[in-house]
């Protein structure tokens, strides 16, 4: 029997497949360059392709399948979803953000290639994910891709993931209470995870209570996915999680187990993963591998 | 009469007046923050309000005014293409990239700011604009909206501007023959150029070769619009370009002066000119703004 603290081997394997189909999709939507500027899209895919665990499209992917919708369609929302992800880690990395030398184990994008080259592709991965989804393939009703971009550009953006990471920024020297670290996670991780979440439900063209319940679940586990990041930052072994420890402590960042202390964030994130549960409940049995996911998230060692 | 080299009072005052309002609409689509992260607010209107000729929101205008669009309609495509104009700005600036001290005469956005908030501010931009294209206030048809966005995408990206940026920074260490160097700028420059006059055209529903007409027009016009950068950037008044003479040569670039000398790159300017205007044949003495712009463009001062 697994432990407690292991995903399930049906649910390692469903992660592993999706996270093999949707980089087959990247792949076929980021080729590599014959041009001269072949450069820009070595950057791109070195930061796109090379590992990840592809959780978000995994949500997607999930998400999806509760409203029966074409896999060919989620996996290139997916695949977009990702490209907006990698952008932003690509971007977080520079020295003038997070000065990350190392991204899952390898030298980040800036190290590998340069801080310029980095920018780039950073911004090139960002128009892409747009393209994707506007192209009629992702679906064939405009109004969806609309609201997939729509939906997408607000998570990404100001009010979104750029506006957590201003927060983030801020928060190195400024104190922060509780309430305003969890808006910050909320916007940084917690709109991606949402739009995640929602893409099947844009997708399968679902009603608004569906819709809700997807994005509740989402953001009560983007919380619950940033509270054990906290705590694996300060307790993960460093070869599991291809990061150095106490990256938080040593950019003097405001965290939850900074404020709460570890036991205290532990039981913030169980609870918050159970109310995440509790909003799937419309779904009924349906949603058995989104909240097996939910404890996977709370339990994962890297 | 005007000077020949001076644009015409009507056309000076319709570029002033079209630039007045299409800030007025970015102002409404970028309102300032009152949330702990409005820094990065200050820093997108900061760079985006403050000053410009405008002149790629002027071919929206000029380019949906073929089509009878709605201007409420066509206000927002320029205002959703000039924020990703100004995104690239802010970029470009970086010390990793062309390292300017100052933009338009004032502090460039990360000596105004710093670099991790103006990266942020760039990013958020870029997602601001595909927000706005998205939204069903841009156009009734989400077919429409979709094309948009979908030819932005793709003039913005790897296979657009941020390739054309990739191909500059190649090109301070690597000699560029004229082939390459017309292709960098009609990647750099001429994809938003060309995306300002299809946005018309797209708007206003019309057939291909109306389309292709305005296309064309616009990578001579882009082209054209490059060269006399790069003669300004060799002999015009800082105090008029609101930055320092000679900075290409500084940083080693390949340029249309110094692979074909001053006189030379003249010629060819006014040669692209008068074939962008020879596009325009479709539209008869409708597309007169449009012929009267690229005129303009190739004897402006700064």
């Amino acid at each position: 029997m697994p432990s407690p603290r292991e995903a399930s081997p049906d649910l390692q394997k469903a992660i592993t497949d999706t996270a093999a189909a949707v980089t087959k999709t990247m792949e076929h939507l980021l080729p590599e360059s014959d041009m001269a500027e072949s450069r820009l899209f070595d950057a791109m895919r070195y930061s796109a392709m090379g590992g990840g665990k592809r959780l978000r499209p995994f949500l997607v992917i999930q998400s999806a399948k509760l409203f029966n919708v074409d896999p060919t369609r989620a996996k290139r929302v997916a695949a977009a979803l990702e490209f907006v992800h990698c952008y932003s880690l690509i971007h977080d990395d520079l020295p003038a953000m997070d000065n990350a030398d190392t991204r899952r184990g390898k030298p980040s994008a800036h190290r590998k290639y340069d801080e310029a080259t980095a920018i780039l592709a950073g911004d090139a991965l960002q128009a892409l994910a747009f393209e994707i989804l506007a192209d009629n393939q992702t679906h064939e009703d405009p109004r969806v891709r609309c609201q997939l971009i729509a939906t997408l550009a607000k998570a990404a953006g100001g009010h979104g993931m750029c506006g957590g990471q201003m927060l983030d920024l801020i928060g190195e020297t400024e104190e922060f209470d509780i309430g305003t670290i969890s808006r910050l996670q909320r916007l940084k991780t917690g709109m991606l995870m949402a739009f995640a979440c929602e893409a099947g439900a844009i997708l399968g063209k679902t009603d608004e209570p569906h819709r809700k319940a997807l994005r509740n679940y989402a953001h009560d586990l983007g919380l619950a996915f940033q509270v054990t990041d906290d705590i694996l930052d300060v307790e993960a072994d460093p070869s599991m999680t291809g990061k150095p420890a106490n990256q938080d402590e040593a950019a003097g960042k405001a965290t939850f187990v900074s404020t709460l202390g570890k036991d205290q964030a532990r039981m913030r994130a169980e609870m918050l993963v159970a109310q995440a549960c509790r909003h799937l409940h419309p779904f009924a049995d349906r949603a058995d591998t989104l909240k097996k996911f939910a404890h996977y998230v709370l339990e994962r060692r890297a």
